[in-house]
């Protein structure tokens, strides 16, 4: 460690951790890491919630059970200062500002050499694996680190990971000059809106969400916003299509209905990119609605190591799409209770934290 | 008409008619048609058999009813030799061997503007919508006619339509110098098979049908072939490549369990691609199959016009793919009876007819 | 001909032609065509000049001797008010506005086969092997129609077919999401401007032009606009795109350093598109320039029939791409001669002519 | 280091090295290196000549004099057993057969980060920037060696770096159902003969080379073999593609009118790959050869990391492309002067050495 003062001197720190098998997350107090040789240390700067740290949070079984071994920090999602480099890392100086891919590939695997890291066959992930970032301090593998420009803020930079899904789904619908329907009003829906307009869509209809989800989608640019309480769905967004229907639908709901109505909805020759996650099985039409359609669906997942976050920088760093409409809630990392109740709520956008002064 | 005194002085003839709405075809008198201006009068030369033809047999409810108004010459596969020229057809000549694209698209809907004719909003069907090949002369819009080289035999020229529908599938799952997994060995997954090959598949494993079937696939180029009976599917495929599933898998069976192996199957990042028709729901397990492995579902219909039909003909007219041992069955059109037999018996190939001297 | 009074009883007219082999255009009375069988009669509603129809009134050598025989109606941008339907066409009735592909395909060669119909082995064109459009009625082949809404203004739908070049030449540059260069401020230069920002360019840099495009590159949407006489095109350009170069070059000019600087600029594994005519043969450093950057250069013809035009009459039917800016010249057929003078000058947008009250 | 003690008693070793700014080479004594932490050690099984050695043997100005500083050991192509293992490096192991690629990027800089690491901006080269594998024992970084199984040869493994080049080329061509010229028969034209074969290339035609060449060639595959000394080239490349000319071309000869031919031959909407580096400023007919064709040109340079590795290996290791016949020389490392001189006299194919007992 190329030696930080600062850095050395903070022994411990305060950090949202699961301590123990059980619901629940606790604010104690825990070690500073130091970086190995191939890792970064950040100062935290921001870091953000996503819906995995809600399943931890409620600690549902058996998926959390199987997978999550306590005590370990949480978070995936995090900008972060460079304040110490491992002595075998290129690429990075102390002062950097980095966000990190959640996904930790070991670049080696049979699909890693296909250059399909976000998919790795031994993939550990932030928060789950090993100890995240909810915390003032922490460290990580620079080879996950993506380097951002001084001048983005903290409370953009910490949602890169997050937007990355969403520019995946949006880049597999090559959206440029279509039409295009996103199911589902959560924040990959809302980043999806802004994404698929920035990225040339011809026209963005959403469906679905709460009041709150569908003014932060028309600020993003929606051309069309349908409330699936109030309008027939695809009448309406027949209506939308001259009667034809979307050439791209985006499913970001994970509700079984969204994605049977995605298939009867898109134009035949059309694609479907899925990112949300049913949680039962889905019974489909394949013959009617898939083949006889000639028409496509994309499972997508994660995010492309390095060429979905390039596309993500140059919309963020250099372009004017601005999502901060989508960040509904801005906390001291103490007070991260509040944020995983408004995530529970179902009626919020993004929760950013700050470890701010402590 | 460009007067073809050979046609005109045969005023009718014997063909195999749908005449009344039951099941069962006759083998009946009809009259030789005369082409429209922007029609071609062919002399059939080979027709062949699709399983539409049987369900059409079989007078299948409520499709069969709702779809076919008798009567009507049956067949949508054939080669024929151009003998009568509608006065404002251009590119077709006298003499000219011509097999037909059996989708017959307005080439004027949004569909077909878009370059998508083979799923034209309006599409009729040869042998459905209007009079069909089993018969010794039939008529046909030019626009729907593929000129082929005089060399080739009508018995390969009557199968490009079919053929097209193999090549389509798996040229979308783009299998150059990829491991592929073909589900189904009726005449589609046969002809996949020695596609497959030679459109550069690393390696061609097939899974199901009769000993016949499994003895033509070998004959077809496959480098494993499975039986289903005797193997588990799964296990012997992941053996075959390296533990890691298939990169490609077309599914040509329309059986539900070989739709749900395919995803269970496919790697990470891979594509499936459909062209078996379900005569069900299929349930699937979308988050975990086709989501977090990242994979493509690709519904697949007829045959792209003409691209499809362009490498169709390269690998038949030029080139060495030998679909040969794939027809199980010549005979007299007189003896079609012998060839639906057969297809309800399911142990065949393509039954091929030839409407002979008359 | 579907019996149509209007046009039956106007037998003559006058139209903008090319009489003799020899430089010069003259308005002349000639027969109101009739249309055959798979034709199409319009009223043409606006007709738009276009640089070929320079060289044709400028008579140059050898090409207009070796390829234009008089005497002919010129012109091949238009659109117009179907008033009569030949028997045999399909899919357009009277009273349709339609515009014209100006490039007529044999719909059988090879290339037409292959779904390559802009480059059609035995392409015609209007306006040079038969009569085009700068006249108050024309006859053409349905098949090269495209339908408009009834909305579109004559203005706009006669541009269409030039619009299309640019759109063609900007999908094929996959801009979503990436840094373009533009060079050339002609008129495809300044609708691949407005079209590069509408399908989600990141950022468009146009070089060249005078003051007068300039100005319109900017109502269009350019983010930086350089003036070649008064900046360094490199500098500039590198400085706009933090010292990388752009994703993607748009050559349009012509110019023979303008498409050496294309290779010169575009970033490692860019692409630079071509649809400027050079007029000479142009020197380039291919080693260095295109094989050790892992560069394509991508020639641009035309336009694809009609996945082009699909994207075009999105642009302008349904969304809010303006390309009324780039109109610099609005006239009465009669006054040919002054849009003429405009063009030779070199300092203008599109010229768009109106046959007027008869 | 791991400790391995036969690495660790050999001190010294005889390698092939350039050791002033002058003409030739040496086979001189060097240090066996050690793995630094992010390092393996090889023990070299086989290395193979490029022409970039040879470059480097004539000590061609001005750019080895700007770009080699001696001395260095010499090679970049490689097959090694790991016998040492540096601490950081994950995802090997002692004993395991590796490849190298010899492009070392830094994995950091844009174009790294965009998954374009084969043409990083800080790229350094085996043999150039540092020390290459002419030698017993040779060091290279983790992250740029590629694993093989056991089973393979030394002498196909050390080829990889090299068919890679060829697979890259070929598969930028999409070339599984086309017609294929090849112009150049030195090893990179001979691999892609085969490569173009296997990967489902309807025909492949070559072009060039010596009697010697083109017997190599046809026992990969060629189905059309030119001299073109004794043959015109144009003529007969039309002949073999039904009058049309080919789909694709790759240029692997670096001449100046080949690269002009590939121009003239292809069809339109065609593409021309260069791999060839001319020597010299190309003057092309852009205006009627590329862009009025609608064809594209694509440079191509080096290999994707590690898209291109795995076709290569899967080309290699479980298909039966058998590119021994290329192999024309196999020399102890110590007569390195036999292959330089075979290199020169331009009649080879790989010459391939083996550092063998020393």
């Amino acid at each position: 460690m190329d030696g930080n003062k600062d850095a050395m001197t903070k022994e411990t720190m305060m950090a949202v951790r699961k301590v123990r098998a059980a619901p629940g997350l606790d604010y104690v107090q825990t070690d500073v890491p130091a970086p190995a040789d191939d890792e970064l240390l950040l100062k935290v700067r921001a870091c953000s919630m996503c819906g995995t740290d809600i399943h931890i949070y409620n600690w549902e079984s058996p998926w959390s059970e199987s997978r999550f071994v306590p005590p370990k920090t949480l978070g995936h999602e995090v900008n972060g200062e460079v304040i110490a480099v491992g002595r075998s890392v290129r690429g990075f100086e102390i002062g950097d500002s980095v966000s990190a891919e959640s996904h930790i590939p070991d670049w080696t695997c049979s699909l890693c050499k296909q250059g399909q890291m976000h998919i790795c066959e031994n993939v550990k992930f932030f928060g789950i694996d090993v100890n995240g970032f909810f915390a003032p301090y922490a460290v990580m593998p620079a080879t996950n680190a993506w380097k951002n420009p001084a001048s983005l803020k903290p409370e953009i930079a910490t949602l890169k990971e997050s937007i990355g899904n969403s520019v995946y789904t949006v880049s597999e619908g090559h959206v440029s000059g279509k039409n295009v329907v996103i199911f589902g009003l959560g924040p990959t829906g809302l980043f999806a809106t802004g994404i698929a307009k920035k990225l040339g869509a011809a026209c963005v209809i959403t469906v679905g969400g709460t009041d709150l989800h569908r003014r932060i989608a028309k600020q993003m640019g929606a051309d069309a916003v349908i409330n699936r309480n109030e309008e027939d769905v695809l009448t309406r967004i027949r209506e939308e299509t001259d009667g034809r229907g979307p050439d791209v639908v985006l499913e970001m709901s994970g509700a079984v209905p969204a994605l049977q109505q995605s298939l009867d909805i898109v134009r035949p020759t059309g694609i479907v990119c899925v990112l949300g996650l049913p949680t039962t099985i889905v019974p489909l039409d394949i013959s009617k609605k898939l083949v006889l359609k000639d028409v496509t669906l994309r499972g997508v997942y994660g995010r492309r190591i390095w060429d979905t976050w390039k596309i993500t920088s140059d919309l963020l760093d250099n372009r004017k799409l601005d999502i901060s409409p989508i960040i509904t809630h801005r906390l001291q990392l103490s007070n991260f209770e509040e944020g995983i109740a408004a995530m529970k709520a179902g009626n919020c956008g993004k929760v950013v934290m700050f470890p701010g002064k402590e």
